[in-house]
């Protein structure tokens, strides 16, 4: 079938051909269907849209991709056929029919991910099928490889130490923990995620007040000046195939645990991790039960002992965020009250203790149950402070960035009428944060003026939404009456 | 936020929205997320796409249905922000983790399917959910209706016949089977598909010689003609849930029980049919197994029974093509050929014979054991053949159409030895004509000049393959010499 070319000066990622529909129907081609297009004996495999409109039926929109490719002309004829489909496809196949993918198969598909050669749907199929079956912790191990293998290393020299929060709950520990763990001398190159459902990830909050995206060479250079980073993760391709399964695994909001536990470790072993920390927060408004969180214990646990990762997890009850802001701004200037040692968020800074504490132990910094001491010790010293400090201008910032940018509009909400706070709405706080304009309004979001027990007299200030936009502050304050995300 | 428009003139058949990668990274805006478009109080939601190159980070291109909706022009600043996800994600979620789903659930995800509120990337997670868990009886029968509800009807009075075949097998009882019961008497409103995964469909092979879409007010008039019609179900739009359904099963060739059962029966109910045959070929070059066959045949009793339908379906083993052409010309032929009483596909004729038996004693229109007499003998006075002729002419065609297309090339393949042909394999031949061009090129196929257990000798034709293009043949040539369909 021949068809005359016109030019879509986009690149999509992909390439991309657009048909008529007409011309689609005829031949039996659908969307997301794969063709080859041909020209002068180059072939190249394009993911079909359809659309009607701005050509015609003898025509075929190309993207910029394949324009270069096979160095197309506008008005070119070029033979159009049905390609065949990929291999990865059938190994997806057997994933949703209950089948065991070996390591080769499932490296094949994170290949085929990476290199855009899936679509969204047939990437929706492979998640379907990993929810679907309970992968074994070998398959999960060759998953994990699978991963690691499409994506960067830092090839780091020396005990180098990592920790991880299995989400959902607003609150910065990592910061903290990175300072106080640096100070104490160790290496410590933290990549974090952006926000997937929630307001603000560490990327996001870290990034008011410096730079997040570098270069492996650029973060190398930031880890000699201060044996620490606190960077993107996004930026370094350090786990693409991941990367994209999370984006269409948001759609349905699915998190199946084989994905959850081999995007971990493959990010941990990416940056050469010896000691690793995970916190899992469990209960009625985290992501996961107590059950669940002893299961992903367990399994982390086998896990590491294969890659010969120190590994430790920490289980802990949560019922409410753990900070007092929700948001970039309001997050990140939870962390420097907790540095500078002011009093305001005890629970931020007891958790970021604890959890330091227990890395410091880890590496044999400090002895068994003397890592909280000592953690305590380097924060209240300053010094974890004045190392914050160092990170934050090593990646080309300064925490003076928190004063220029303020939110435009701000409501208070009071309580109407007296009482004891008794449950507080995580995913419900979230989601108003992210009316309110979060992630990408960094000064959005909210204040909690009290936390779960606080007895609360009528007309006291709850907490505080902030936004950049008389819109969004309207709709954020309509879904908080809807959705009473505080209860007493 | 706020971004620039800039128009994308296609209509693409749902709002699209193309935001640059550097914004979207920022904004953690992802490939299928929706966003609304907002606009002097005037808001859309589109789903996203996301490039570089063409648009600038604070831009956004939208396509035409959004300028038409919201009446946007060039360089118009719109309002951005995450949509809320559909209801029917709620539902799709709930179906993958394998919950059972009402009618009123199942209507939601339909019409979101039909609107194209619902993405493929979801709609690839609503049949993971249903190829997952085995749907009950009274589910299946929920998502009928639920199809059902989505298209239009053909709302005829009288005792309306209908038939469909478990597809895969080439060969095309359908058009003779029309012919006979329909000169009988009988209203026979035959809807059919194009081909999906094989070479032709029945439409595409009656296209060949006449057109087959139409409006359902067109319909009426050729019915009140002839009683009978041969149209594409597809340009009737009776359930066009199941139509996009089906295009994404496509990608990894699933064929979920529950989607089969309940796509055949809203077809059957949208034309009001009282009497139906299902023909389920079974063997191990067909779609299913025998004891599958026996499973589908209890469910569609189950299902019939319900929708007080009279069902027969008839089950038979079935080891290569019913006819002896493959590809729409060639099938057309085989069924001009029977119709005419040329001795050629005896094959072909007497399964056509079997199923019209089968359908005039349902009716009452024969005795119970002599409905293949009676379609013999309607068919050996050829009466069938000119009530084909007056469908054709009816539906504004010709048979002399077949003389005017002839493929430009055409290769024999002989046995390169005496023996006894002893598989033929459908899949592969499948595959083959549509190598060779099928089914956009209507004359490219595969004639067979011999079929199961025929004695061949060496030098002897045993089929000829036929291509409109050169590169097409060869290629071919290349996949019947790796793939040996035809064994000895």
């Amino acid at each position: 079938m021949k068809l005359k070319v016109k030019f879509l000066k986009l690149l999509a990622g992909r390439p991309v051909a657009i048909l008529h529909k007409n011309f689609a129907e005829k031949a039996s081609i659908h969307t997301d269907d794969r063709i080859y297009i041909e020209k002068r004996g180059k072939k190249l495999a394009a993911v079909v849209d359809i659309a009607t409109g701005f050509l015609k039926e003898n025509e075929i929109v190309v993207s910029s991709e394949i324009q270069k490719i096979i160095s197309l002309r506008e008005k070119s004829v070029v033979e159009v056929e049905l390609a065949v489909k990929p291999e990865s496809l059938g190994f997806i196949q057997k994933k949703l029919s209950g089948g065991r993918l070996n390591r080769q198969e499932l490296e094949k598909i994170m290949a085929d991910i990476v290199n855009n050669v899936l679509t969204e749907s047939e990437i929706a199929y492979f998640i379907s099928g990993i929810c679907k079956s309970d992968m074994s912790i070998e398959e999960i191990k060759d998953m994990t490889l699978a991963v690691l293998n499409t994506g960067k290393r830092l090839n780091l020299k020396g005990k180098v130490i990592d920790k991880h929060s299995i989400g959902g709950i607003p609150g910065r520990t990592t910061p903290i923990i990175v300072s106080i763990c640096s100070t104490a001398g160790l290496l410590m190159p933290k990549t974090s995620s952006r926000a997937i459902t929630t307001p603000s990830g560490t990327a996001d909050a870290v990034e008011v007040i410096c730079k997040v995206d570098f270069t492996i060479k650029e973060i190398k250079k930031i880890l000699k000046k201060t044996n620490a980073c606190l960077v993107w993760g996004g930026s370094l391709n350090i786990a693409p195939a991941d990367d994209k399964i999370i984006q269409v695994e948001r759609l349905l909001n699915l998190a199946p645990e084989a994905q959850l536990l081999s995007s971990i470790m493959a990010k941990k072993l990416a940056v050469n991790a010896k000691v690793v920390l995970i916190e899992i927060p469990y209960g009625r408004n985290a992501k996961v039960t107590r059950k669940k969180a002893e299961e992903l214990k367990k399994k982390f646990k086998k896990l590491a002992k294969y890659f010969r990762i120190k590994l430790k997890c920490i289980l802990k009850r949560t019922e409410e965020p753990i900070g007092n802001g929700i948001g970039p701004l309001l997050e990140i200037s939870d962390v420097i009250k907790v540095l500078k040692g002011e009093s305001e968020c005890y629970k931020l800074r007891g958790r970021a203790l604890e959890s330091a504490g227990q890395l410091l132990e880890l590496t044999g910094k400090a002895k068994k149950g003397k890592g909280m001491e000592m953690a305590e010790k380097i924060l209240d010293s300053g010094k974890a402070y004045e190392k914050f400090l160092a990170i934050v201008r090593a990646q080309r910032g300064s925490i003076n960035n928190i004063e220029k940018i303020k939110a435009k509009y701000k409501r208070d909400i009071r309580a109407d009428k007296r009482g004891k706070i008794r449950d507080i709405r995580i995913k419900q706080l979230n989601n108003l944060a992210r009316i309110a304009g979060c992630p990408l309004d960094k000064a959005a979001g909210i204040y909690l003026h009290k936390h779960l027990n606080n007895i609360v007299k009528k007309g006291e200030k709850i907490l505080t939404i902030y936004s950049q936009n008389k819109t969004e502050l309207r709709e954020a304050l309509r879904y908080y009456r809807k959705t009473k995300p505080i209860r007493f």
